[in-house]
């Protein structure tokens, strides 16, 4: 570190995080797979620019998030903002290229997204969205294709024991209006209600009271809200979600689950992992957003998925496997046996082996091994003048420390797990 | 649209792009390509944020460029900017971690990266940098490694024809100091003789006499630069590069390439397409820099590869093949047959082939198959009553409408090309 270099200069932005390679294989790991299941479900993916009018995003959230939205006048003096989420950004390319895009657009989308948050354990100012939505259709097979897509991506990550607790929106609307009063709407009811998940009935109760109810009326709307069955509606989601293969155990109906209040028309869930605190995200059908954002009038369903919570989780299961990248480091045994490794790299390399060569051809074997070692390679290849006499290579696990002398082919098939 | 929209709100801001699933999925498929190649040279990938303290980004790429830097006043009162390059955060990254990175450090990134600069045709303000380098080894081997990695991207993006113009700043150095005067410094005279890729050895020669030499000594200069040959480093790195795979008529040297005069300190290098104008990016050592940018004293080499600019040629080439990223839509023949798609759309996804289910049952099945042609799904299955029956599944090919019928198993066969 020289003398011209400021602490603050050494530093990451609070709430900002730099992923080293160990991290980001993780990472990447897991948004592949991810990927691979949304476009095994038709999703394809969008992208949208870190960078917007603010006036696009700003207004969309309610007035609280609208302080958490990064924006700024830049030099030709256009006010602009970053990434809030990906949902405004996409009700502008509904509008945009309607006539493209067509009926029954499902995508997905993966990007950074940033909030001026006060950061916390787990909460970032910039963080990876995940999200896939069916836009255009109404029908209940769409819900279920999100169910079913988002099923899949957990049982494909290794979490099969998701579960999806669900519940439709009229539900806790039809079942809770007749406890509305002029004074007391029907959305606060329902934010009462969302609470038992943390709360017992008890202290639920005792708040609707506070807010105004009498305490029969409490009890009425909590034993009725909580016995109530699934919505025909809903009926006919599971039956299809079912069928596209989502085991019944994984499934959840929770008839006090709310899920905000703000802009979902029907079916609507969230995805928890049993031991684990909290959701890894959710969603629901919402009809009526994409048009209040400024889109088109275009019904849609969908989700976003907690791409950080849900590498957690994973991570603390020990679900993502230690990956090495690199397969094997070809060692340089001595300077003038340099070009023997040349070749043998080049080899590996073409038989589609992730290779490290070590640059350094003076230095000793030993410091070699250990490099690969701290680089958690698990094999290197010696070639000394014997291996090359023999026209062999001797491979070396560097994790048992048992070598072997064998023809280059069969080093590479040894490789080639 | 409704009435609330404002126009503004439908555009992108100058120089930022949307990325429909066409152009989303061709860049997609580029990069995990290029990522692949990556991993087969061992290199591994690293994430910085794209928000950095604006103090550790402004003044390390110039008064001009610091112009380009997108930099603001956070809510919190912090001057923060958007990522600029991938370099100066890398030199950060490698202060900041030294002990766990350690030498021989050999990273990729690809991210975006901001540049308020006008917007003009392939000029774009979030654009996407790919860079690869290799710290901590001042050998050959390393030069050589980033010639063979740089080279083989573009081998396996069928690019073969692509040729590495190198030169070694100490040929530039050496041979035109003697010229060099008090009023004149060899650097000028470098940026003259870079530019004859564009201009002719006379209007060159003229822009010498310009800037003070004789006629006589810019032709000298002109011509002695023009004959001289590789430096001993560079027969040297050309040898090991060889070895590890670039054929011989992939690499040119040309004793006139200066790329930039900032930083290099060795080795330079740019790729270019025959038939092509510019380059697709290019690099070389650079021993200096990341001590110079606050980092440690730490020797590199590596490139920046044009993202924007390799996929433009890649298109114009039709190298990227139209991929269709979904292989097949389920059809729905009637509502009440609904449940038989369902099935056949989970065994086709179970057998990993990307199936899109159609959502709305109760629409003419030939609207399934326009929609599906709009999506360029080159498949659709069709489950009648017929087919229920006999236990079979009518798969038509959209493309030449021909249609077999044949079982589940068989489809799922024919569909996994």
């Amino acid at each position: 570190m020289t003398s011209t270099m400021q602490k603050q200069n050494l530093q990451t932005l609070k709430g900002f995080r730099d992923f080293l390679p160990p991290e980001k294989r993780a990472r990447d790991l897991v948004m592949a797979k991810i990927k691979t299941t949304f476009e095994r479900f038709g999703f394809e993916p969008l992208e949208t620019p870190t960078l917007e009018y603010a006036e696009l995003l700003l207004g969309k959230y309610g007035a609280e998030a609208d302080k958490l939205v990064y924006s700024f006048e830049d030099r030709g003096g256009r006010q602009v903002a970053l990434r809030y989420d990906q949902t405004v950004p996409t009700a502008r390319v509904l509008s945009q290229y309607q006539n493209e895009l067509g009926k029954g657009f499902r995508r997905y989308q993966i990007q950074p997204v940033f909030r001026a948050e006060k950061p916390q354990k787990g909460r970032y100012r910039e963080l990876i969205q995940c999200d896939a939505d069916i836009f255009g259709s109404t029908a209940s097979i769409a819900d279920a294709e999100i169910l079913a897509v988002y099923y899949f991506i957990y049982r494909d990550l290794g979490l099969t024991d998701l579960v999806i607790e669900f519940n439709d929106r009229e539900i806790l609307i039809s079942n809770l209006m007749p406890y509305a009063t002029q004074d007391l709407t029907v959305f606060s009811i329902i934010q009462s209600i969302d609470k038992l998940d943390k709360q017992t009935v008890e202290e639920v109760a005792t708040e609707l009271v506070a807010k105004g109810l009498s305490a029969i009326n409490a009890n009425k709307a909590l034993t009725s809200i909580q016995q109530v069955n699934p919505s025909p509606n809903l009926v006919n989601i599971l039956n299809v979600a079912q069928e596209l293969g989502i085991p019944q155990e994984n499934l959840k109906f929770n008839p006090t689950l709310a899920r905000g209040l703000d802009y979902y028309t029907g079916m609507i869930f969230e995805g928890k992992i049993p031991g684990e605190s909290g959701s890894v995200g959710g969603g629901g059908r919402y009809d009526k957003l994409i048009e209040s954002l400024g889109g088109p009038n275009i019904p849609a369903v969908g989700f976003g998925l907690g791409f950080d919570r849900t590498v957690e989780v994973l991570e603390s299961r020990n679900l993502i496997s230690v990956i090495t990248l690199t397969q094997v480091l070809v060692t340089i045994f001595s300077p003038d046996l340099q070009g023997e490794s040349l070749k043998v790299a080049q080899s590996l390399r073409s038989a589609g082996i992730n290779t490290e060569l070590y640059p350094d051809p003076s230095d000793k074997l030993d410091k070699q091994f250990k490099y690969a070692d701290k680089k958690s390679i698990p094999y290197a290849i010696v070639i000394g003048q014997d291996e090359v006499d023999k026209n062999v290579v001797t491979l070396k696990n560097l994790v048992t420390h048992e070598q072997t002398t064998l023809l280059i082919s069969e080093a590479i098939s040894n490789l080639k797990i």
